[in-house]
């Protein structure tokens, strides 16, 4: 297994955690854990993959990601109240995953042949699509509207690789370069809290 | 018409009238009847289609599907009250329609070639999407929260069945054998109130 | 560009500013406008296409419409404020894009071979679920519920359409005829508040 298989694994186990640990806060049982950290961890691919008519989608060609989703979740419903405490190696864990994500939706995208707007929004739904349906199912306020820099750095990253990519920079230089390009945005943004302006609304009128 | 395909058009009919319900109780016109009645209805399956690249989904083949979930929301449009009345046995009706759905799609998912995780996911989303979607759409909490035991019902039937044709017991055996599984596994719980052990949220630290 | 692609193209630039304008109202930074504002744009008609199979989805076939939701987007960045004063302009553009996507959904679902049913519902899936999904991701209260007469609107201008091409009405005049008919049921539920009558919940046992 090369090193990106391994980090694409690792940010799956890392998304589907984060749809269990919902499931651990609104206390349903352990179905619940399985079906939200599964959705979560495959949502954002599989989104993509309908989108682009990769047929079928990934995890029905590889059912190794359900069941990392499935044993991730399961072993969530034990140890979730550990996790909870150390909350912090999640939030690190999840900007792995997103940088991966951004990276590998963008890449499979220019492959199947896309221009170049779609493949960064390839990316970027692939990196963010699991959380953001994670956040409607319970009903948590979407990542969409939170002002942190997340969906940002997808964005940053998923043009810069269809820039490298456009400029012949070698896949493997193009790919490690993004990935670590996207996670230190991310990891700057949770370090010092940086958000970009937020729009401010001037009340005209009410509506 | 056999038996299968009639608790098959029955299921779709309940889940149909379980959205149009919540358009009654939304106060909404005959058009938010038929919208939500009709996507609770066919949400699931479709889910399932799009899924598994069968395409184009079930009730582009076959609109009797459309027509069903149209009429019940119209009919559920006019005898909404005396339904309310009946609560009881629009809960029997859910169980039938969601063990059908469970076999229904875990059956679809490997014939066409599904592995096992794969036909059961699909077993269980096939007969719990739909009501998933209701409860998104109309602001509901979504079911995979709730502690009954209900998506387990289909964890468990799909599971079995995949089983069953895994040890060669006849299709229509196990069919039948896993409607009246799932079904009773509902019913006991509805019955009796039972639900699973829920995770306990301890609050470590302040979120 | 003839006068129905203008109006298509004109359509999606609404929509995705009644995305945008929802980030500008939660504050967002610049890419919770793009992303929203996007997915409000393409929404209604990539559920189409992937309902239909009509593969890729239109806008990875024609980029075209992912770059007008962007600009729109950025573009409403700066002048949401603006706009916001302009209410009236905005509720006017939403109907002439509600009664555009009505008949182009109704008309492509009709070119692919659909039955009648199907057809009917893909024109009002075109036309209203880019909202469904933009007030799904924001948490507001969905359209579905709403008692406007909006969805009911892109109901009849589908049925019409579907009617006047079995027919055999030239489509030239079936496209023109709905759009305007469309168009002016909603212009007159616009400016009489008219609705259809709502169902009348009567509490015969608490839920």
């Amino acid at each position: 297994m090369d090193l990106l298989t391994f980090l694409d694994f690792l940010g799956i186990s890392v998304f589907a955690m984060s749809g269990a640990l919902i499931a651990a806060r609104r206390e349903t049982d352990i179905i619940g854990f399985i079906l939200l950290g599964t959705v979560t961890g495959i949502g954002g691919g599989t989104i993509r993959d309908l989108l682009l008519d990769l047929s079928p989608v990934f995890w029905v060609r590889e059912p190794v990601y359900l069941q990392i989703c499935m044993l991730t979740s399961i072993l969530t419903y034990f140890i979730a109240h550990y996790i909870s405490t150390y909350r912090r190696v999640l939030v690190w864990a999840d900007a792995m995953g997103l940088a991966v994500f951004t990276v590998v939706g963008t890449q499979i995208a220019l492959n199947a042949g896309s221009s170049a707007e779609v493949a960064i929004l390839m990316g970027m739904m692939t990196a963010t699509f699991g959380g953001i349906i994670r956040d409607v199912l319970s009903g948590n306020e979407s990542l969409i509207l939170k002002k942190e820099i997340y969906v940002t750095a997808t964005f940053i990253g998923a043009c810069t690789y269809v820039l490298l990519i456009e400029f012949y920079v070698p896949e493997v230089i193009a790919t490690w370069g993004v990935i670590s390009l996207t996670f230190a945005i991310r990891a700057v943004a949770i370090i010092y809290d940086l958000r970009l302006p937020g729009y401010k609304w001037i009340n005209n009128e009410e509506k």
